[in-house]
């Protein structure tokens, strides 16, 4: 059988993914922070300008929610877009966004930095396949329950259509505990150091599902060699539309950024 | 907050769905039966005559196949479906086959009698959309890690569009487990029927993944209460594009639907 | 690799474990039942009585009891052991009960018809090595996240010390459902009917912890090969020391007897 | 009900644990290292000076092993705990070595600085009282599957007899995963930190189970906030008796020190 694209054995040397001149895979770590969805035009700039100063590199937020009732707030679709491009025309930060159906994805590729493909799509394969499709870099959430086998044939889905941009995300698993929201799995950073030359970055909101654990799980992601952070953060958390219990505060983001540049320098990286 | 569609509280009584004749989530059990895959008009017709001997009352098979490597098989796509049809006017069997893609939805629903949704997409909410606005009944199979809530849910995002003939399909979950593929949770065939007024089948094929462990778990599935049952069955397993493990001969899926026959009739069904 | 004395491999036919006249592991069912704790003489002989006249043929009940919190009710101790032999000696039911300490030994071997260890200590090497060294049959219940081997290699602990007569129990593994306290494996039953010969029995009680659902897989038990149940059963479930959410009443006990028997007689058992 | 002992509630200020002038719980990191068993003096010895050098500030090392089967090594039993005497007197290094049975535990008492209360046995309840009645802190090592609540619950039953010298450990809980030997749950030391005043520890090497993962997982531990690490380690790691595919060599060990040392300073500790 042929080695993977995705895997060290074809490429040896490590992935570096540029966006608008912000390295992801290099020795710098980044930090994406913003809201888990867009709910207005004024909140989100005020949010980009606010995580821009707190020392984040790009803007998070959803205008596509995947939510497990379909009576729960689905997002603003092209609007919510519209509103991450007068964010990013605000303040110059890249914008990570989720695309969530294949016949949306042209629509998100031309608004969004970085197209996430969501925990419970890693193996929706058609979407995987359009992501491949795209001239955009595409930020993959592991699956909830996947295995590393199953984390990388799903971005092999993407590199197989020609793109091989692709930021792998660690963002917890579904365990037996119930103290966390899900069970952040940070050995497998070291494991897919080994495996692939793609960059990892960990999102340790979605992950813990609990504010006070948003800071020590960033400095445990780097110091085991991750590449980045994905947090999610407000102006006013308690106003975020959703997952509210681990969305942090401008102020925590700051901090969060000023400690973890700390560790990283430990270990030999910077932000 | 308002009750589920799906749910006991929004109906009382057991909803039966009606195929072609044939009642699932009433007194008779129903056994599905078929390959993983279609691979040509031939053989799937060859199985349907077979399992219709045997005594299945559908025939299943997938034109469609969600794969964890990009580079394994994928389906034959409208040419399997056109095999299927093929196969339906020669035995009179229902067909349930699986859509995968949004796009693919009106195609698949042309020739599917019953329209799976495979556990990798349980959480798929533009398909589920999708599925909801089919003619269609629909076989909603519980994802790898899903609670039974986000199961509930996942099916109510069908119903919310307007079909409520939804099947729920209990086909195992992720644990530590490794002796077989899945776990088979059985214990949320009774949940379910306390929950939700849908009928519930059983996957023991891929829930076990093995081929000696099907004819107990569907007894022990009829025993406490499922439906129906869907089989991976074969004329020749050996030759089975995937899922060969767990594939059984038509001869082993004859003396199942006997056995398990007297086992519905213990606990008052029939088959 | 020498073969396990309790695989298969040593020993093609099925171990039948007879106890006063109780065939375990033979063409008939077992049905053990009783509280969760006994409290008093009084109680356990009504109990006693009562689950026998349901149809039960031997008793159940912890004079010592694992319990999470070191404040909870420990058990009677040597008292209860007593009390269990006056129910015995009223009922002729013979009585199984737990070791938890390597030091009771001796004292539990006096009083039991079987000894129970129970899954907390399913890897206690010291207790098991302990039981080994009784005259008594054992009741190993597994862990709550052991594998199939490591179930194996403890009851091996046993029979390395010269006890081969072992009764093997699955009583539901951890994993990340919580509608039921603990997952019902039943997978595991025809799983060890191929790799050991010893009987298989099933404890729907401890696994679903609730009252509704044991009937249903006590049936699914018998239904996949079982050769008995263990069930939590009391004259008054409410006034149950513990577990009271999954404690049937001896109405409930009697019905499950007779619906389960129907069961064991469509797979060509007997009760 | 009334606030556990080894509550947060009970007891605001961290508890510090001094043993032989090392203060576990404090502002500096201990690492404890050594061979999973003790195989024979003169190894033990070279062993202990090896660690010594390379900045370990404890022994650990096993007389009494707990193996899934009765057939592989079980430890040299008093003998080994001599052997660590010894080696604790040509070092000075304090020893931490297990007890499995309550009628060891005298005897582990004699020769132990800390009694370590396996993962297979965090809930045997006989053994966790009998470590409670000792004069000596307790290292207990979090089961498999335990939640936290059960955790903490095992450590008040140390307590509860009046021990209220105790560290807890971390060393990896079972899930679907299987890239690493068990999956390293690091979120629980924050959330411990909250919940409970006692020391945390960490355990890399039982937690992933291969040696490549120890160094990084060490450093994201210490990144989170534990007190201490422990670490397999063998001069010859290929000799090791058991885990050799976790045991790091010597050189390995002193990187770790080295670099997870940056760490610790990088979150205000030293080591």
């Amino acid at each position: 059988m042929q080695a993977l694209k995705v895997s060290r054995e074809s490429k040896k040397e490590d992935t570096i993914i540029e966006v608008n001149g912000i390295k992801i895979g290099g020795k710098k770590i980044v930090v994406i922070a913003g809201p888990c969805a867009v709910t207005s035009k004024e909140e989100i700039i005020e949010i980009a300008k606010a995580v821009k100063k707190a020392g984040a590199c790009m803007l998070r937020g959803g205008a596509f929610k995947p939510r497990t009732s379909p009576y729960s707030f689905q997002g603003m679709g092209e609007e919510g877009l519209k509103f991450l491009a007068a964010a990013k025309k605000e303040t110059g930060l890249p914008i990570v966004t989720e695309a969530m159906d294949t016949r949306d994805m042209k629509l998100v590729e031309k608004y969004a930095d970085i197209i996430q493909i969501g925990a419970r799509n890693m193996q929706n394969f058609s979407l995987l396949k359009e992501a491949g499709k795209t001239k955009k870099p595409v930020l993959l959430k592991r699956g909830l329950t996947a295995t590393i086998d199953e984390f990388l044939n799903a971005a092999e889905y993407i590199a197989a259509e020609g793109n091989d941009r692709i930021i792998l995300c660690e963002r917890g698993i579904r365990t037996f505990n119930t103290y966390t929201r899900n069970t952040l799995d940070l050995s497998i950073v070291p494991a897919l150091k080994e495996k692939t030359h793609l960059p990892i970055i960990v999102d340790p909101s979605h992950a813990t599902g609990i504010r006070n654990f948003v800071l020590p799980m960033s400095k445990a992601a780097i110091a085991c060699g991750a590449d980045g952070l994905i947090i999610e953060a407000h102006t006013n958390p308690e106003k975020s539309e959703s997952d509210k219990e681990q969305t942090i505060s401008i102020e925590e983001l700051k901090t969060l950024i000023e400690e973890t540049r700390k560790v990283a320098k430990s270990v030999g990286r910077g932000m």
